[in-house]
């Protein structure tokens, strides 16, 4: 693999208006992981190496982004992603606007693409969205020429999440090639699991998802095929056994109301991620959860905060990857 | 005319802590445009060429307002109009923070005066004030050292939108003098149509009004002597009859609980500016609308995204036009 | 008295990077003045000296906390304190990012540790935190390596807001020992006051406590032994006898039905400062208020406004004791 960015020239990243030139790089927008493959991938992982450099200098902040202005459209509430974003932004010296639907005249019938025509025309380079409708992120790329940032979309996408995950693991691991990850918890309505399926699996991790059949996406079971990488184990003890990785999902409380769980005892009976189960995997195995966790309910607290836990890890990689996404945005942006 | 800044020495621009010096700029605030000269307006039409360069660039973003602060205070919601001031003072450098009143301890009883002083003792420089009440930027300059930018107060007036429609109708038509304007719509409740009428008449635009008796301002009729260059023609066929210019306001949708409007689709049926009705103003008539626009209602969809429409770049040269009236206050301050 | 920091090498303020040496402050959180040494007080006048001359500049703005991140955490909504520490953090060039609690999902259940843990893993270097539980900041700083900055806690502390009230103080009147101070109104539920307890005794200042005795803390009468430069007044006019600065506290107006107060109109006639109750005070008697004020309340217009109110003043030099204590925090950073 050729990239035009190492750990080794990492200086070019703080030189603002030098574009990103390479060949594996052919994202415009980033919207899920489906369309990307393992070299862009890894080029993501080798600029975040150099933006964690950056984080951890005593003065945490390039001129990389100046005068390029990220705006963070967020039509669902989100205070850690939006935090992440806005840091990420910040710390790159570009300028950032919030913009919350719930606050703002968007709310008030003002459409999606009424909101990013007036966006682009106030200067918007770099629109980080959250939207509550699965695809809106795609919708938006056809009406603005600046560069969209999928922040999540309904039950569809979460690629930013997909990449720090990724990059965590990678960051403990030897590689990703080869390591098996389980994914337990409420995979139906979970982007976060989504991305995940297509990041992994395009790393070539083998992924277990284990969930109670009635948080299974409708099909999936059927499709499994298109997933070679991909199975199905409900048994939380036989999903976990010789995992390297574990990935939690939050179990939303409201999915009881709607009858998908006969109850909250019996799904934490089930499911909880607790020191016991977790000596199923291997020794070594990492604990991630996009968070904020429900503890006591998909994750037990001993596990949450536990050695093998790398949570708070995830959140700083956050950061660095959000910084090395809207880096590689920019310099594909129409000069 | 005599101006001190030019397209030529748009270099000034960028030079922080240089104060604008000028015999034609007078202003210590930006209220309305009722006691602007043409001259000014030609300033403000001037320095704004000069933002506009800067937006060009690709770091739009000069030092000329660093160690600046200003203010957005809100007691209105306006997405569009807060974000716009808050790029154009972060394309200068400023600081700004945002002050809502719907979510501040404004909302809770302390006066405005009492906010004046608190903001500027702890030292904001320039006061973005949108306010429900008409008048209360004026009261605010009585009670502050800060130099005051309305950004629309009541019905009353909405300088900052007058002036970037002023830009934009300059921007495609040779000059300004000579031209004939119409602006249709709800006259009564708009702080842009009352702007407009001072900005459009000083610039030497003839300016023709258009709407249903019940939203023309009470006794305008009467007072027409007061503005020679004013008409009122309710007949839309009639007034868009020759016009250079199309001015179209947001219809609020709670006109017709008011019972200023018979019914809402007798309103469009008369008054919105279609495809058809356009053609009966001259072929290269610019439309513009201060968004955002009830497209179907006031405008059709066609019209609104139409070859005349320069309803986005009203978007951009507000961001420019704001930038050249924030530098043009700072430059007035008293250092 | 010993400091590293004095007005003559001011010079060091405005080097980012360099930290604060010195065998004075050994502060890493401000959580109230208990624990403050009145050299520690002096060391923040001194360094607040430096702040007030940054700001009397025509740029304010140094880049001391460049590359740090201070987090506003407001789990109580404050705009005018808000207000201060952003703009003092961005005055000295530090990324500020605000939280607040009502508007986020840590209203959703997440619990201050884990908002602290992920602040921590995103990046924050300070925390500057309002809460309305007594005794939050101090939790705080066990889950976090971030440095806490108390902005108010319940009914407890307010130490920002005493450190003001005393350099404010100091700002008129040679020296801070040997002045008597007296505190007016509902003491129980006063974090200023019980802050500027400690701040003024401290500083060798003889406080009196004038309030009815509903609004006295239970119990305060027994420990004076503990204060014994603290005395209690209950008659206005006699506590006023002889004072050199008069510490007004807002009347939260709810207090009246809480049964605490017999009538308003009582309240008003026995503890509204008034100009001729002002006068048994010293002539050149300061009067402060943390505002926002009930002018008519607990103060009459005349003086709120009057020739010996510092009201405003308060406010400016709050900016800049923010100024000093971010930046003496972020020097006492682990590099």
């Amino acid at each position: 693999m050729r990239t035009a960015q190492s750990k080794d020239d990492g200086a070019l990243l703080v030189k603002p208006g030098v574009p990103l030139t390479t060949s594996v790089w052919q994202h415009r927008h980033v919207l899920d992981l489906d369309d990307f493959t393992s070299a862009e991938i890894e080029l993501v992982f080798h600029i975040t190496d150099a933006m964690k450099e950056i984080l951890s200098r005593p003065i945490k902040k390039v001129p990389t982004l100046r005068g390029k202005t990220v705006v963070n459209l967020f039509y669902e509430p989100s205070t850690r992603t939006r935090l992440s974003f806005e840091l990420a932004a910040k710390n790159l010296s570009a300028d950032v606007v919030n913009l919350s639907a719930t606050t703002s005249s968007v709310a008030k019938g003002e459409s999606l693409i009424d909101t990013l025509a007036t966006l682009q025309a106030l200067g918007a380079n770099i629109v980080v969205m959250r939207h509550s409708q699965s695809g809106a992120p795609y919708l938006a790329t056809k009406y603005t020429t600046a560069n969209i940032l999928n922040a999540g979309d309904g039950w569809h996408a979460h690629p930013t999440q997909s990449l720090l995950d990724l990059y965590t693991i990678r960051d403990h691991k030897e590689k990703l090639k080869g390591l098996k990850a389980v994914i337990i918890g409420d995979i139906m309505h979970s982007r976060v699991a989504r991305s995940n399926i297509w990041g992994l699996t395009t790393m070539g991790v083998e992924v277990t998802l284990c969930c109670p059949p009635t948080l299974l996406p409708a099909g999936l079971d059927k499709q499994q095929h298109h997933f070679p990488r991909v199975s199905i184990e409900p048994d939380i003890e036989l999903a976990l056994d010789g995992a390297d990785v574990v990935i939690m999902l939050r179990l939303q409380l409201e999915r009881q109301q709607q009858g998908l769980l006969p109850s909250l005892r019996e799904y934490i009976q089930l499911y909880q991620l607790t020191e016991s189960r977790l000596t199923k995997a291997k020794p070594e195995a990492l604990v991630l959860h996009p968070g904020p966790m429900n503890e006591g309910v998909e994750i037990s607290p001993a596990v949450a905060h536990g050695p093998q836990s790398v949570i708070n890890e995830q959140v700083t990689n956050g950061v660095a990857v959000r910084m090395a996404l809207l880096y590689m945005l920019a310099g594909s942006q129409k000069q």
